[in-house]
């Protein structure tokens, strides 16, 4: 086994080894290849090459679906940015507005099938139980969205319905980029289910974390401002655990959420959470998640030593830094 | 064998009886069951029946396969219309004119899993050949639609240009839609492939004939107003002919071209077209591509009487009515 930094260092290899056609299709390829050379972490097709490994797949096996699983994640990327209209990820130009929209949403399609095709690519004895579970995380993924869309105008939103929303958009395609990679490496439907429940809980634990950084963050690390679910009175972990308080507190903060965007509003909000100290909220669900994701791996037939490196990946995804 | 329209009432039916998902992701699926139920022909799914009963399969086994292609091809209509801003199709408002543009975009992107999903449904023995072809289908089509878009600000177009980017636009999704019938009818490889070609020529000789219908045709008939093409200098089969002529009533027509839009200009180009004996070459060229189409189905395992409905089909898409 090697560690979560050597999986991603050799996928961002093969995602740059990547060709696409040429003229006349260049419209169609190119916005493809600057969606996938932004980089990241490239935690779902790691996570996919580590599972796939630690079940005894050898490398080339799971490197065309660990493609897939990142065609897939920058398609969702790309037509977020549409409809988010936003303009900036990663700091570069989005797809839309270095291009245009058409583009964004026709390149976009084309992604989904090339994801599809890649994953494809797997041996005839796993083709059906891995294309079943890209399809159910894709679906679930989909879902999320769609509740994240409805929850911008919806003015009742639970701690519940959030980590509904947040289980389907982001848990379902880490989990499913484990269990794809189990199902590679030869794994059993149970270890490979328990692969699934440890890459939701550690999406999970992610997320808020993510909630988290976006109040408490470095703007350096966190590699976008500071603030900005706050100004858009986004329901966030942190907002929806504040406001279920129903104490003084979470009046103040439903007040605040009627103060225009800026430096004061963020400045108010951010010391209601910690009058309410919702950090610790946060830490402990985060560790309850984290537990959650321990707990399944540990369920599993690996041994501890090939476990390792998915639970230093826990620690480094919710290893939080102020 | 049945007639086209048996396998068409059929499918209608199984497309009604489609059951989603409601509350809380009434958002998502509504506007996938609005789209779907929209009518038309269902020419790809009936096809893909046709041809799967004409190798021998069950219906039932052929079903979700022909749902899947119909739920592809109402995917790429959903996000067309929003690339085009169109606000209307077979009289009804648009997905993103009746919701708005990100629910078509999302609810578009699901429409593409649940057709694989639909089309993965197959026995294991064809999964992989009837997939790999409906991967196949699906980029050709994005990349049919990439050229007809770059057509727009293009000054150049051949009729060479012209003919690719139909053949990978409408082409590709009749003829995958008859190939993967006869693979789950358990066609031999070549017969799948012929079948193919037969399904991409027909879509070749029903698309001028679209074409030639939005300058000729009868607006009830049609379904749309004639003259749409010819206000929007849309490089239709019609006016690439016609340009390439290099006559002086060519030369007219790349004036009238800078026309306003309006009833003059639609009788302007009309009348050149007619002067130019366009309709003859529409004619001469759609049987041509019927000829060929011809050819392919005589060259399969076939017999003539099961042969007889896909040559009637032919007839009928191709029968103009003026």
């Amino acid at each position: 086994m090697n560690r979560f930094s050597d999986y991603s260092m050799h996928i961002e290899k093969v995602l740059r080894d990547l060709t696409y056609p040429g003229a006349p299709l260049a419209g169609l390829y190119e916005p493809i290849a600057y969606a996938l050379e932004a980089g990241g972490k490239r935690l779902r097709p790691s996570l996919l090459l580590m599972t796939a490994d630690a079940f005894g797949a050898n490398a080339e096996a799971a490197e065309n679906a660990a493609v897939g699983v990142e065609m897939f994640h920058n398609f969702t990327l790309l037509h977020d940015d549409v409809m988010d209209k936003s303009d900036l990820r990663r700091s570069r130009p989005t797809v839309h507005s270095k291009w245009d929209e058409n583009t964004a949403i026709l390149s976009g399609d084309t992604m989904l099938t090339l994801a599809t095709q890649y994953v494809a690519k797997v041996s005839d004895s796993v083709l059906r139980p891995v294309l079943d579970t890209f399809n159910g995380m894709a679906i679930r993924v989909y879902e999320g969205q769609r509740l994240d869309m409805d929850f911008e105008t919806k003015e009742q939103v639970t701690l519940n319905d959030y980590l509904r929303m947040i289980s389907d958009k982001t848990g379902a395609l880490i989990g499913g980029a484990a269990k794809i990679g189990a199902l590679i490496g030869g794994a059993s439907q149970k270890d490979a289910e328990l692969m699934y429940q440890y890459g939701e809980a550690l999406g999970l634990a992610f997320q808020i974390q993510d909630d988290w950084l976006d109040v408490f963050g470095d703007s350096n690390t966190f590699g976008k401002p500071i603030g900005g679910d706050i100004n858009n009175n986004k329901k966030s972990f942190l907002l929806l655990t504040a406001l279920e308080a129903g104490t003084p507190d979470a009046e103040a903060l439903r007040e605040a959420m009627k103060l225009a965007p800026g430096d004061s509003k963020v400045k108010i909000v951010t010391r209601l959470y910690e009058r309410m100290n919702v950090s610790e909220t946060c830490r402990s669900a985060i560790a309850q998640y984290s537990k959650q994701a321990l707990k399944a791996l540990k369920g599993t037939s690996l041994s501890e030593e090939t476990r390792e490196p998915f639970r230093a990946l826990l620690d480094k995804l919710t290893g939080r830094k102020k």
